[in-house]
C-alpha cells in the first residue's frame, strides 16, 4: 500500500480507539450526512439519502402488500389535541418544538411540530369512521418529525428525523393485536433480509413502552460496540386514544363501540444501525439490497491505453447498469486511492478493468465484505455479479449474527452481570421478577435497560437477577443508544 | 337514471352554479382531501395521496434522468440565515411560521419553518463547494414547506404543502441558465404528457419573479373557470445567493469565483390543476398515467349468479392487475350507484361484467372522458385497455388544449380587455410597454396579472394595451389563483 493510500484510511479513527469518533468520521467522510446550521439537525447528503430511498422502496412495498395505503397529515398539531391523552402528552411535551407565531401575528393557540401523529390522525379517524363497514382503516405516512433532543448524534438521535408511521383502526381487540404483530414481523423481515441485521423481537416493559400504548413491541439489534439499538416499534394502542378522541363505530349488532388501534414506525435511525452493525475500520459496508452503488467500476488507465479502457468500462456500465446500481470512477486519482475511497463508501463489489484484462476478455471483481478477488470472463459477468451480491448479502447477515451470538451472555448472578455490562457489553439474557423496582435498580447500577421480553424463546431456570425473587420473565438486557 | 342515482350526482354543486363550491364538493366527496384541525392545513387522504405518489414517481424519474440526486435538508432555518438575502427575507418573512420554544426552553434564536430552502441549502453549498471539480452540484429534495396563508384552499393554497425543490450550483452563467430552462422543459413535458394539461412556458415580469431570483420562468395553465394557475417555476438565481452566502470555487484558471445558481419547484398544487382542468359536473377525471385506479371492475351480480360473477371478476383483477392499476367494487350497492361514484372519482375506465357477459365471453368497458361503451372479447381485453388508456390520456390533453384555445383572446383595446377579463376570463394575449406602472394599473383595474412573457411566440403588432406606448413584449394576462 502506498503511503498516500495508508493516509487515506488513517483519516478514520479506528473503532477500537474511539467507536463514537469512528462513527462520525465515517459518516462525514463518506458524505452520508453533514451537520446543519440548526442545533441537533442533520443534512442527509445524496449518498445517505439514496440509501434511505432504497430502504423506503423496499419497506413501502411490504407496507402496501399488507393492505396499507399512504396518506399525509399536517405537520402541526394544536396544543389542545396533544394534551388530550394524558400519558401521551407527559411523554412528549418536554421534547416538542413550539410554533407560536405565524407571519407577524401571535397564534391564538400554540402548535407543536409533530413528534408523532397519533393525536392529529385520531382526530380525523373520529370523523371518518362511522360504521363497521369503514373498518379496518389501514394508513401509513412517510414524513419528518421533530423531538427536541439535548444530546444528538446523526441518524441515531436528531431533533428532526424522517420516518414512516402506520396508524390503523380495527373492529376488535384481536384484530388490533394481529396487526401489531404482523407489522412487527414486516419490520423483522425487512431489517433481517434487506438490511442484513439480525434482530430480537419482543415486548417492551411497561416502563419502556410508548406513551399512550397498551403494549409496545420492538425489534432490537446489537451494534458493533456491544450496545443495543431499538430499531423499530409496533404498538397496540388498545382503546386509549379511541376513548379520548371518541372514535366510535356502529357495529353489526347495532351497538356503538370504540375502535381498537395500532401504530408502528421505523426511521432514519436504521441508517445508523447499518453503519454500526456492518462497518469496519475501512469504513462502511452496505448490504447489496439497499446499497446506493452495488458495483463500482474502476478503470485502470495507464496513459497509453486510457481511451480504450475507458470506452470498455463505460460499455460495461451501460450493459450491466440495466440490472445493477452502478457507478464509474474515472477521476484522475491513483487506483489505490479510489479502491480505498469506494471501500470506505461500503460499495459491495468493485469491478476493476485494465488493458491486460481487456486482452484476456476478463475483469476483476473484489468483494468488500471479504476482500476476495475474482477473475471473471466477460460472458459470465452478469450472472457472477448477481451471485456474488446475493452471497455478500447473506454473508453480511451471518457475520452480524455471529457477532451477536458471541456477544450474548446468559447470566444468573448480578455481580457477573455488572461486570459483563461494564466490560464486554452485548446482550445479557437474564431472569426478571417483573417489578419496576428491580428494572430501575439495574439501570441505576449499570445503565443497562431491559431491551425486551423476547417473543419466541423459552424461559430460563432460576430467579430474578436483581432481587432473587421469583422470575416472571427471561429478558434481554443491554446498554442502549 | 334512478332517483337515488340522480341524488348522488346532485350532491356536487354544478360548475356553472358555483365553481368554487364544485371544487370543494368534488375533492371532499371523492376523499382526495379533508380539512385538518389546524387552520389552513389539509389532510391528503389515501386517494389523493396515491395520485401524488404516481405524480412523484414520474417526475422523480425525469429529475434523476437529468443527473440530479435527492437529499434532505432540515425543516428549520435560523432567523439569521433567512435574513441574509434582502429580497428573499422581504418576500417570505410575512408568511413564515416561527418556532420560539424547544421543550420548555425559549430558543436563543428563533427558527422559521422552511417556506423554501435556498438559504439553508446555500449555507451548506458554501461548505461543500471548493473547486471547479465540485461543480455542478445538482440536488433535489421532496419535502413539506410552510407559508402562513390568510386565505386557503386545499391543494391550491395551503399553509403547509408538499413539493420538490431543486437547487443547483454551476461554474458559469450559461450553465445556470441552461439548467433553468432545462428544468422548465422537464416540467412542461411532465405536466403536458403525464397530467394532460397544456401549459404556456414563459418568463415572469420583475414584479412577479421569485424573491431573490435574477429571472423566474413559469409554466401557466388555464383552469376550467378561465383563471390561470402558476403550475411550476424555475429560477435563475444568478449570483445573488452565492455572494450573500459566500459560495466560491477555485476555477481552473486559479481564480476564486462565485457559483451561479438555479432553483425550481412544483407542488401538490398540481393536484388542484388536474381537478380544475379535467373535472366536470360528474366529478373528477384523472389522466390514466397518474390515476390511482386506472380500471375499476364493477361486477353486475344478481343474487343467483353472484358467486360466479365475483369469481370471474376477481380472476380478471389478478390477471390485468399485473399491468394496470385496478380496483374492484363488490359492495352491496346498486350498479348505478357505483357507476356514479367511480365516475366522480375520475377513474378513466370502468369494466362491467355480469352473467350475460360471462356467457358471451366478453366484458363492457366504459370511458370516463367520453362515456363511450365498448363490448370487448376477453382475449382482447389487455390490449384494448392499453389502447383505450392511451387514447383517454391523449383525448384529455386535446380537450384541455381546445378549451384553452377557445378561451385565449388576442386583444389590443383596453376596454375590450376589461370586458373580457370581467366576463369570459381566460388568457388574454396583449402588448405591454414593459413598465411596472402599467402592469400595476391593469391589476388594479381588472385583477388580471401578467402570467408570463411567452418563450416561443412572435410579438404582436401594436402598442401597449394600457398606456399606448411602445410595446416591449407580447404577454399573457389572466386572473389567477
Amino acid at each position: 500500500m502506498a503511503k498516500k493510500d495508508k493516509d487515506f484510511v488513517k483519516e478514520v479513527t479506528s473503532r477500537e480507539e474511539d467507536y463514537s469518533q469512528w462513527y462520525l468520521d465515517v459518516i462525514l467522510k463518506t458524505e452520508m450526512v453533514d451537520y446543519a446550521p440548526v442545533k441537533g439537525c442533520m443534512v442527509i447528503r445524496p449518498y445517505g439519502f439514496t440509501l434511505w430511498e432504497n430502504m423506503q422502496a423496499l419497506l413501502d412495498k411490504k407496507i402496501k402488500d399488507t393492505g396499507h395505503k399512504n396518506a399525509y397529515f399536517p405537520l402541526f398539531i394544536p396544543e389542545s389535541l396533544l394534551q388530550k391523552e394524558a400519558d401521551h402528552v407527559e411523554g412528549f411535551a418536554p421534547e416538542v418544538a413550539w410554533v407560536t407565531h405565524g407571519g407577524n401575528e401571535k397564534l391564538a393557540e400554540r402548535l407543536v411540530v409533530r413528534p408523532t401523529s397519533e393525536t392529529i390522525i385520531c382526530s380525523m379517524y373520529a370523523k371518518w369512521i362511522q360504521s363497521w363497514r369503514d373498518l379496518p382503516v389501514l394508513i401509513n405516512q412517510w414524513c419528518n418529525v421533530v423531538r427536541w433532543e439535548k444530546t444528538t448524534r446523526p441518524f441515531l438521535r436528531t431533533s428532526e428525523f424522517l420516518w414512516q408511521e402506520g396508524h390503523t383502526a380495527h373492529r376488535t381487540e384481536e384484530e388490533a393485536q394481529e396487526e401489531t404483530l404482523k407489522m412487527l414481523e414486516v419490520y423483522r423481515e425487512f431489517v433481517e433480509e434487506d438490511l442484513a441485521i439480525p434482530v430480537i423481537t419482543g415486548l417492551k416493559t411497561d416502563k419502556e413502552k410508548f406513551a399512550g400504548a397498551l403494549r409496545t413491541y420492538t425489534i432490537e439489534a446489537l451494534m458493533g460496540d456491544g450496545r443495543a439499538l431499538q430499531s423499530g416499534t409496533s404498538h397496540n394502542l388498545g382503546q386509549h386514544f379511541a376513548k379520548v378522541f371518541d372514535i366510535t363505530f356502529l357495529d353489526q349488532d347495532d351497538q356503538l363501540k370504540y375502535v381498537w388501534q395500532a401504530s408502528w414506525g421505523v426511521s432514519t435511525r436504521l441508517i445508523g444501525a447499518i453503519i454500526m452493525v456492518h462497518g469496519d475500520n475501512r469504513g462502511l459496508k452496505i448490504p447489496p439490497k439497499v446499497a446506493p452503488v452495488q458495483v463500482v467500476v474502476v478503470p485502470i488507465m495507464p496513459k497509453k491505453t486510457r481511451e480504450v479502457v475507458l470506452e470498455k468500462a463505460e460499455a460495461l456500465l451501460v450493459t450491466l447498469g440495466e440490472k445493477f446500481r452502478m457507478d464509474i470512477d474515472d477521476r484522475d486519482y491513483s487506483p489505490g486511492w479510489k479502491f480505498n475511497e469506494w471501500e470506505m463508501k461500503g460499495v459491495p463489489l468493485r469491478l476493476e478493468i485494465g488493458p491486460k484484462d481487456i486482452e484476456k476478455g476478463q475483469v476483476v471483481l473484489v468483494r468488500r465484505d471479504t476482500g476476495e478477488k475474482f477473475f471473471v470472463k466477460e460472458e459470465d459477468l452478469d450472472s457472477t455479479i448477481e451471485k456474488l451480491l446475493a452471497e455478500i448479502q447473506d454473508n453480511m447477515f451471518q457475520m452480524a449474527l455471529e457477532f451477536r451470538t458471541q456477544n450474548t451472555t446468559q447470566c444468573e448472578d448480578y455481580e457477573d452481570f455488572q461486570k459483563i455490562i461494564a466490560d464486554r457489553r452485548g446482550f445479557v439474557r437474564a431472569n426478571w421478577c417483573g417489578h419496576e423496582q428491580c428494572e430501575e435498580k439495574i439501570k441505576e447500577d449499570t445503565k443497562a435497560t431491559i431491551r425486551c421480553i423476547p417473543l419466541k424463546e423459552d424461559k430460563m431456570q432460576g430467579s430474578c437477577l436483581c432481587c432473587g425473587g421469583e422470575a416472571k420473565e427471561t429478558v434481554y438486557f443491554a446498554r442502549a443508544y
